[in-house]
């Protein structure tokens, strides 16, 4: 059995930095991951063929960023059967709503598994969740990581109470 | 020269009776047009390859009708650069907002033109305002289907002065 | 290796009609899957529960349809790491717009699978593309789907070339 | 008779500048209260633990703020009989209806008794209101603040009219 | 010690209907209560008086229901220390939205207790919430409601089992 | 001096029965009034003309109502220095959102006085507010008014006690 | 006859700098007028005296500025038949919409004449419009005024044909 | 023949930052044009007489920019039977949504062809692909800038590459 392998795809290079936290949580879970700046409009035929050859080049999943009018994930979507996650960007205007609702909105047939928007961190979780399915080492790493962020809350928590124990003289448990 | 040929495409056939205007009005305009059912989405490749060879066939304008995450119109510009109007159908839920916003807000250098959400009527005439750069002779009935609605508010405003006069009793001019 | 397994929560028994087509699809696919009725707020206690255990009982993917204040895709994912599908269900106020921000916008760390507003046939398309990671066979079933999907938009252009014929005399191709 | 006891649970430490009004305004009416931060979604059985004892505890009144997909107010409602009083926060996208919406629309039978986006202030006069109904004394601190307050007001409108007369010449009363 | 009493007070006798279920639910957890018509803008003067007098006639909170721009919570709080809760109600235009950001969105200094748009219930369910603090004896029966939506919820996922196997002979627990 | 007389244009004769109720009550407060059919884009020359023409026409106010892109009333306010009313009218889409931006957010410059959607009483009670300032009887007239209103709510209110001791067996005062 | 007077009322010395226009505008048309800072909320009562009062005191016409649930002008128009302006204002979340809604939104009886978010300058022209009916001096004001901005847009214009000849070598006409 | 010729009109001054995009297009395909500055509010007349002789002074597109309630787009439509592209310009509240619905709504008869918000590139691209209609050699151009975007993509993919494999040591094709 092959290792569990990702492609992230950025409708534009601009997105890099809101996509970023995506390449990093992949690394942490040391999944594979290719990374492409491909345009639903720009680049049409290119985010076609990379769809639609995806599941014979061993992806398991797609990870797709747009904003505006973001059609790349649902584009890509349309030319494979590997579960697409759509990470909608905010842009300058409308605050996010148009990006979101581009992506999520998906007719009947052709679903997109739609994240926050600028969520790049839990689109990353979301693609490793569903790799798990397949690679169970995975799983493990995941109840590590649903555990190692209950920690860190149950620290921030202490902390808190500390800080405004100080601050207000009050009693935090 | 050839004559002026338009395509109406829409992402789904539920979508004939908002759309039927349009043809409605080509055909009152007497502008050749051809309807389509496609989806960006299922049918991706047939609306690339039908945008993609739109220019040689002999159109001259394509109008694109969507609803929800509306890609149609966006997909087939991506294909052409021939003008896409791009014609919002509303849906049964956000009120038409998601197919309005995923249809206007393109991203640079793709272009779409965004008409009103169920504006069939609209989409046509824009098509027709268009084509008429090329074919003369449309301007002269663009000129003649303005004058016709503007005699026909000057009616209806005639008729509201009576009807209300009847009812109210007051002058209107 | 066990057979692909899903389950499917509501928050309310109201939901059944809006979320019935994603049973039908799972059917479709042959999938065994679960449907429960369980509150994030009226049952908390049985749904974290149900998510706590689903993975060593068994299941591959949760579907979970709310609507309004829509917490419960996201308290089900609290308590696993199997992937969580969220279904916003729109409701007689804000025309889904509450139920779709409620469950798409999830915090650092916990992803929701978000499909569009009452989409329940795409939620259970999401899931059996998911469980087509590990279970090869659905990729199949999943390859037939889509042909078939653009076969029937196929046969839709061909109708309607007929029925425009008809109606404006116009030629389809 | 014991004293009257809030809890400020927040969702994440990010949150604590703009929660951190509602300590001082519990501080001013003298109240003690505790301070935590506990995730819907990261520690869900602390949370559910801390709600479910909270009224053992002699809470009178929970304040639980969170932004984006807020589901924190109504998990920590789920779990108890006390008042909940929900302090949606604006986030990064969306300007805040997110979380207001998720707040807010809660379904029947577990209310959440929400205040304005970022008003951690009115939150913790809120929770005054509430315990007031217990705690007698605290009807004359709020009498006494509601006179303050529009004291302020009036010394405000005094200053406005210097201001205004300075600059336009114009009388105020 | 006198018995929990409780206001309801509707900006128009047209929001009756909606209004209604929180008259049932405070007779179910018989809770006394008066209901006026009062309005914000056309009798202010007897909204101001009620509110400033509920106090002295023995009311422990206030439930306000308004549409569009819906100020009647907010100016019955303007003129009590009574805890105010709002109850937006969804008029014929914007679905709702308007009423929830008036009754929302209070200034400091003045807060509204916010429930969900039409959620009547869940305004006297808070308000029985609130007057627990000061009758003990109501936060038996809030227990005993909460036990009771439980159950129900409970029956309603059994039966949902039962007609879910009937259609598709799957199995649920 | 002349008498008051108000203008009611609107932008399509369907928006008649939406608009009407302005017309009553300006014939109840005895207003002279005349109503046109006019379109800010199908006979923008005739609107240009109304409106340049009103002032020396003995108009004293606008009133103005269009749906969607509701141009109208800008374009009318345009041409005359009289106060313009808006009325926004919703329309199939978008809940009237549309209507109602595009006539508040006029630019520096030119206001419309706007009310809210559908408010067809209120444009014409502000129109009357606006006359009295110069038909000093109008005063009269208006205070009478809000008696009136006044004594209905009041009404109302005790006839929702009758109803509301005869359900619930509960006392209003 | 007495001179035209206008009152300007806000809901928090905080929306002065928002604000200032409108007075800057009243002072430009020599109109006299008083600035108060008054709450709907915290000072009820005298912003009820001051509308009641407002037409013995010889106000034409009140403006009321408030952000957020922005109850300050329809309280304001409770109180008064005199012409009361709304102007809403943007605040810190939301992005004006709430005070948008809150004033625009009134129920039938009492209109607030509703101008464009933090359109002080309208607020006051529109006043200027509704004094000009009593004082025809303004009139002549409002016309000299309406001039002076369509010269200032001609030189604009005239500015811009210079600046882009010169940027791209186009002929302006 | 003569040549491509397009008109770019902003409804202020202020807009030309966000517009000069669209300049710097037209003047990339090499196509002449005209800017002014008209408003549809205080130089109606100017903007009705600009479009009104649009078409005999050898206009073939108008491009209107305008903000907040845009009408600018819709008044120069009125006059004109050439296609008005229409693009809204986001001002400093409601994040756009105002000057998009202002100007895309437009009613029956009169269309106008709207881009994104500040999306001036588009506007001059769409003005360029409606004048390639009638000059043939703009579609060469408009092909030749479809193959340049789609190269720039190709460069960023592989700069892309590039970055990722540096810092993630992960491999692009």
């Amino acid at each position: 059995m092959n290792n569990p392998k990702a492609a992230i795809i950025m409708g534009s290079d601009s997105d890099y930095k809101t996509v970023s936290p995506a390449m990093k949580m992949l690394n942490y879970f040391n999944v594979e991951f290719e990374v492409h700046v491909m345009s639903a409009h720009r680049t049409p035929d290119d985010a076609a063929k990379f769809a639609g050859e995806a599941e014979e080049n061993g992806f398991d999943v797609i990870i797709a960023a747009a904003g505006k009018a973001a059609h790349l994930p649902g584009v890509l979507a349309a030319f494979t059967i590997l579960p697409v996650i759509g990470l909608p960007i905010k842009s300058s205007t409308l605050d996010g709503l148009d990006s979101l609702l581009s992506i999520v909105q998906m007719p009947k047939g052709i679903p997109v598994a739609t994240v926050a928007l600028d969520g790049a961190d839990n689109a990353a979780i979301l693609a490793v969740q569903i790799m798990a399915g397949k690679y169970e080492d995975l799983k493990l790493k995941l109840h590590a990581f649903k555990n190692k962020m209950a920690r860190e809350v149950k620290e921030k928590d202490i902390e808190m109470q500390h800080k405004v124990y100080d601050e207000y003289n009050c009693k935090g448990e």
